[in-house]
């Protein structure tokens, strides 16, 4: 069982962190509690509480993390580490109570190497003012999720994010050098700042997705790139989503790295279309290539030939240019949205090449016999697969439960892209809502998933339950 | 302690592998005790014995490895994975005796997925037989290394291996993309075959440059390409290393990604260019791009406007299609130059670009302190950074203990690679050779792998001693 969080520990905290770090307000406690899935807005607009922290910390070091942690294993007090909160899958959500950590005070760029094109930031550091840090020095990360007005980097990579530009960029797991991280059990670790090595098993990849069991991230080193001479937009309508994705599938074959790709269904680009004025069928296809001129116009000459082939018919610029420009608009609209509707959430899947055409028709056919509405879009390609990310409103149903109807969704598509042999996630993570399906997902090896976890959080105080190592009727506890 | 391979145990594994695949032979056992670590080489033209197994069995799948296994756990008795024996740092030297496991016999295709492009092939199958099946069906892998007539997809995995094309297709960590692993204590596990997802840590990079102390690879996935349609060789001459590394670090920068390159040192160029009756001065620079034709044509001429701003030289593709062409001569040679020296030997390290040379010039020094005559070619490049390569031969002294001699020139070596913040391999491995400074390169988070070892081995049966868990007397036991 879990120690209680007493006054003599909130003095212990004050003065580790100091005494204004330290907060027990309920606003804070409720504030820091809680991530963007979609229960926790349905039940603040309902004006319903969600599990809450006992007291909020806001360590301005990996030094004080390790006091914090040290003090928190010594009184089995469980601690959850907050980022920016941007999550959509009830990661941070502290169901046994306790301490959440916050770490957005540890903000700082503490080195940029334009020898290495390598920059070292404090995990706390939001997504977007890194970047525009960068781009005032000439340089990008290449990391643009939608969420990066709000997201961390340490948020980042505990969940294995992935931006628009991935297919070019890779996700922040293939960004990432090297990583300090504090154990639960206080210690705090470094992996080594070089670029390949052989010295064994990759430690820094048990962290990166790891999503706060394992150990708090405090620092990384992530690659970084000259910001792109050159960049060009394109578009393309197909016929249907086969001949789309044979061309993208193509596209990646022939040596080519977008940096954009975004397929949408016919559902997805009647809307993209129609908003535009541009007539809406069959299914579009947004293209952007970046960096050295002369290597960006052979890529957009090579890609238009593998378009052209699978009849694919040349839109212009605009709707490419027109979803760059506007493409944050739509991540704030969700609460709007959820007026007109029960229910609104979004669920991203991954799948080799010879499987990701099965995965969209299996996982939308789920999601319909759920009465749901599903659109999707196709935006993160690898030369061995892809991923779909479905968009989706169920109407509102008046006599049925919310919650009820909620999780039969979400096992509908799980259990389908299972049967499929997909991933049930590209990019959102695990967090409560997957928890679920993570023994399905990694069948036997989920045994070493727990295995580390026992070993490295003997007292299993680092965010308790989550990434699979809660039961349903726990999940179901908070939704 | 562990347990001895008894007559009854004998037995067992017949019963599990069928009579002839179990031998208790002295010459099965001697050639299946070894890889191609200098001492081992040294020993046998000294005519002297190494430490040998009591038993070599050849199981003839993951089933039979996991029978094999649990007998092992059961009666404490080690066992060493062998692939081709071409490892160079004496890391399947059965130093506790046991049972060394030879897994030539899965060295089948099992499936190619020309949609995906992906390969699934059993861990024992032979580089080079890969590579040629994949060539016959107009595909690549990509992964070039100079043992691969004589090293294996499971050896390449258990050591971070690294080919000469590396520079675009990445080093095996980046081409894998799903392992069946046979755990310690016979549980026989998979990841997910899927291009990326977000569901926990990333379980396959544990195992990947394991060296066989954490688990037995069986199976992978393997990410290919199309064979290319061309194929550019080019070569450059550069007033010295530092021009020529700038000029590489462009090259990289501008988002330009060779398959082959290779710049020589001053003294790897004099022999390389004298080789070919060329003027032998400055540093020479090997590049080939590979892929689509106007993606290669459009690299080879950013490319090259780098290095002529670096002052190179164009000499044309001969150095280069000569190298190409006889790369592999080298390779056998080793007895051979022996008998000139009483050292040859190979050191790898690598670095983050602002570190690089610095490492080069640390290394060198070091060497030339022990009395060794260094050269060096950096073949591994990253946009952040790269390996050095460096050959060395210790002329004859004929008072001086040749292992006394071996040692100091690799602690000297070590030392200057630590103190720069190098890693201490790129791409051969820990084994024996490496394993005394194993702490020093992890630091505090070399306890994470300790605490591994001991989650998924608890009778300490695989390997034992190997990675860094063995002290420095049992290191200089063996030499």
């Amino acid at each position: 069982m879990y120690g209680s969080v007493t006054p003599d520990i909130i003095d212990e905290l004050k003065s580790i962190v100091g005494e204004k770090h330290v907060s027990t307000s309920l606003v804070d406690r409720l504030v820091c509690s809680r991530d963007l899935w979609f229960p926790m807005l349905f039940k603040t607009l309902k004006g319903e509480l969600w599990p809450t922290a006992d007291v909020v910390v806001w360590p301005g070091s990996a030094e004080e993390v390790s006091e914090v942690l040290k003090l928190a294993n010594k009184r089995r007090v469980p601690v959850v580490t907050l980022g920016g909160g941007a999550g959509v899958c009830g990661g941070l959500s502290p169901i046994r109570g306790g301490i959440v950590m916050d770490i957005k005070r540890m903000c700082k760029v503490l080195e940029l190497d334009e020898e290495s094109l390598t920059v070292v930031v404090q995990a706390g550091l939001i997504g977007m003012e890194l970047e525009e840090y960068l781009n005032r020095k000439g340089y990008t990360l290449g990391h643009y999720p939608l969420s990066i007005y709000a997201s961390t980097i340490g948020g980042f990579l505990a969940c294995r994010s992935a931006g628009v530009l991935s297919n070019k960029y890779g996700k922040i797991e293939d960004m990432v050098i090297a990583l300090r991280v504090v154990l639960p059990t206080g210690e705090i670790i470094e992996t080594k700042r070089v670029p390949r090595r052989a010295t064994g098993p990759d430690l820094m990849q048990l962290f990166v997705g790891s999503e706060g069991i394992l150990g708090v991230i405090t620092e990384a080193a992530l690659r970084i790139h000259p910001y792109p001479e050159k960049r060009i937009f394109t578009s393309y309508r197909f016929k249907d989503l086969h001949a789309g994705l044979e061309a993208v599938r193509n596209i990646f074959r022939r040596g080519v790295r977008p940096a954009i790709v975004r397929l949408y269904d016919e559902r997805d680009t009647k809307i993209t279309l129609g908003s535009l004025g541009l007539p809406a069928e069959g299914c579009l296809l947004i293209l952007s290539f970046e960096g050295t001129e002369k290597l960006v116009d052979a890529e957009a000459e090579v890609a238009d030939e593998v378009c052209r082939q699978w009849g694919g018919e040349q839109l212009g610029d605009l709707p490419a240019k027109h979803w760059w420009k506007h493409r944050h608009d739509q991540y704030w609209n969700l609460p709007h949205l959820l007026k007109g509707f029960m229910i609104v959430d979004t669920i991203e899947v991954s799948a080799p090449w010879d499987r990701l055409e099965r995965l969209y028709w299996e996982v939308k056919r789920a999601l319909e016999g759920q009465g749901v509405i599903p659109m999707a879009h196709f935006s993160h390609f690898y030369l061995d697969g892809g991923s779909i990310y479905f968009t989706f409103v169920k109407p509102r149903e008046p006599k049925t439960p919310i919650n009820d109807a909620y999780w039969r969704i979400w096992s509908a598509a799980m259990e389908a892209c299972i049967r499929v042999g997909g991933s049930i996630s590209h990019h959102h993570g695990v967090g409560l809502v997957r928890s679920p399906w993570m023994e399905k997902e990694h069948g036997k090896s989920f045994e070493i998933i727990r295995a580390l976890k026992k070993v490295l959080d003997p007292n299993n105080i680092l965010n308790p339950g989550k990434l699979g190592m809660v039961g349903w009727s726990e999940v179901r506890r908070v939704f």
